[in-house]
């Protein structure tokens, strides 16, 4: 993609009509194609790539396995593993339905970040066979992105991968989402000329999203966040929390409120939904002055973009038909690129706060109401968060 | 590759120097790309291939899962799948050090036969965690090369593989070894007019490829076939066999020699050598009149090929650099592209008949001493085999 393309997109975000056929016709036979480096098409060529040549290759590695990082395409190649359990707005549909959107995912990091990618889809929903899949697989890449796994599995999976696997490895449903959601509102807080620590921030679902959400925001210092599920404001008070809900309650809710969505929009400045929900125009009303509304839901919005417009200053949403689309692509390609080129052992907080800044910094002297995120097909937005995360593995010491 | 390619190379195989920088060199980032098959440069592309166009595919697979087939890349994709324990003429280097060869053999695959292929490395020599593994990735592929696995646990793991998958399965090791064999002697029969089912054959090497050539052989109606092992003859009265061994007693050696090398190649037409060792000259003097000779253990034949044909009529080894080049590559590619292409749940014996019946036939008017065999750089090969191939399998039934 040349900065060309970026030029010649519209400038205000239009819907796309697509027909069946045009979107059928595109996924035969996949999306995706391995291709060779060099060409095989000498017998010189072929005794380089493959007997006898390869022998020494071998021979090396076996010596002193880190050469695998050069000498195979491992370090450059993420898999992207889902059980198609939590896919996109379609649920639980299996492994093999969710492949198109994995294979979508890794042409995504081919795309945005240069990153080979392959899509690995598991018919298990077992944590534990989950976690030992990966566990024998992993000479095979480089990092790992978790991908449409339904919580609270999600939680304990990535935990337990994290903690098995010596590579990047990220819950892209949880970070990804919470990495874009924390540069929005940094872009937001910007354009209203605000301090992001003194907000009031209701996040409506505490799924993964909404779990990584209230982490980062809380990261952030922003210090009042208070999270809804479907039965009301999580609240150490609650007896019918999960483990997960039990931790997030202890970490949120400073004030104590009791009730639900009513209660916790009165005079809140932000709304972030990351549910399948939907929120009235009424409670919307309430919030604060200034008030900033993330209907994150796709793809119907928890409440429509143009209605929310009526009380909120600032509004985005998930779709690409609307200004200040907020969608994860601005924050996975770079992040991992950012960590693999660094020879990250891990990915941390810090690294995820570099990348919301990168994407922020992207937007640049554009930022307004109507533009607190960068386009999800800006091609400066990838290099800028690798960069980033890059330096932030670097300093904080977990690199090779 | 184009048809010019072979006019271009040399007709008399020449030893190809290779230097260590040269080896390296192209193999810095491994050999591997996988790429989109189409631009994602527009919203439209991207509203097409990922979000929200993708879901309406992955609801269509959710509601009919054969339709993964037409809209994912998986029927198209083979897996490479090796622990590491057996590889080249290297043994037990482990996973990672077997990755360079595994992902040559997936850039032969697309060079030949034009199918995607992904290695995927095993940290688990377990044939139980081989399986179950396989198993679980199963929606993320359409067939499955088992590699360089030791044996005796490589004939376990295929034929549990093969059971459990409902998808072409094929130790390359044992079957692509044993097709190209019996291409190879069907030409050296025909160049000599011989009736092969008259020729008495001693294959030398009871491991994976010995075992897989011995059964091959047996089925194109070969009934004088004796296997030897480092301890001597394969026969019923040894006491020191195992379960594989024991079967291959009781089909083989209808003679009841008992002994060594020299009492099994004394008066014998055909020496196959498939293991690490030597042969003797003074024993492949001792051979019948008009003898064949196949030293396929690589990089150092079991007798020098020049030494050989003092002695035999006609020789053939598994190096590049001598005539009569003996190399799976004439074999898989067209192999698992003829499955594919049929649709078929297994490769058959018949299958593998029809691809050695297939490789012979390209060599066609040439055939000679010095050509029993194509040029594994011969582009006609892999398309033959894979026409054959699947003709066999819709013949079988073994097809959708």
């Amino acid at each position: 993609m040349s900065i060309v393309s970026i030029v010649s997109e519209p400038t205000t975000p239009q819907k796309v009509e697509l027909t069946d056929e045009e979107i059928f016709a595109g996924h035969i036979g996949g999306k995706l194609s391995v291709e060779t480096t060099t060409a095989l098409d000498t017998q010189r060529a072929l005794s380089i790539a493959y007997t006898p040549g390869v022998a020494q290759v071998s021979r090396a590695i076996a010596a002193d396995e880190t050469l695998a990082d050069r000498y195979t395409w491992t370090s450059r190649l993420v898999v992207v593993v889902s059980d198609g359990s939590a896919v996109l707005g379609l649920g639980d549909i299996g492994p093999r339905a969710s492949l198109p959107v994995m294979e979508g995912k890794s042409a995504l990091f081919k795309n945005f970040a240069g990153l080979n990618s392959i899509p690995l889809v598991l018919d298990t929903k077992d944590p534990d066979e989950i976690v030992e899949t990966l566990i024998r697989l992993r000479p095979s890449f480089g990092a790992v992105n978790l991908e449409d796994i339904s919580a609270p599995r999600c939680f304990e999976i990535e935990k337990r991968v994290i903690e098995a696997l010596d590579c990047p490895v990220m819950h892209d449903d949880q970070h990804g989402t919470a990495i874009v959601v924390l540069a929005a509102l940094k872009g937001a807080v910007k354009v209203q000329d605000r301090d992001i620590h003194d907000l009031r921030v209701v996040i409506s679902g505490a799924g993964a999203a909404g779990v990584a959400c209230a982490n980062i925001l809380l990261a952030a210092g922003i210090a009042d966040v208070t999270v809804l599920d479907s039965k009301g404001i999580v609240s150490a008070d609650r007896q019918d929390l999960g483990e997960i809900k039990v931790d997030l309650a202890a970490r949120t809710n400073p004030a104590g409120r009791r009730g639900g969505t009513a209660e916790a929009l009165d005079g809140a400045d932000v709304f972030l939904g990351v549910s399948a929900g939907t929120v009235p125009e009424e409670l919307i009303a309430t919030m604060a002055k200034d008030s900033i509304v993330f209907a994150l839901s796709n793809p119907d919005p928890e409440i429509h973009p143009d209605i929310a417009r009526k009380h909120a200053a600032i509004v985005a949403t998930g779709r690409s038909d609307f200004p200040n689309q907020i969608n994860n692509v601005l924050a996975f390609p770079g992040v991992f690129r950012g960590a693999l080129d660094a020879g990250a052992r891990r990915i941390t907080e810090g690294m995820k706060l570099a990348a919301a800044e990168a994407i922020l910094s992207v937007v640049g002297d554009e930022l307004a109401v109507d533009k607190i995120v960068p386009s999800p097909l800006d091609p400066r937005v990838a290099p800028a968060v690798a960069e980033a995360v890059a330096a932030a593995a670097r300093a904080e010491g977990v690199t090779d």
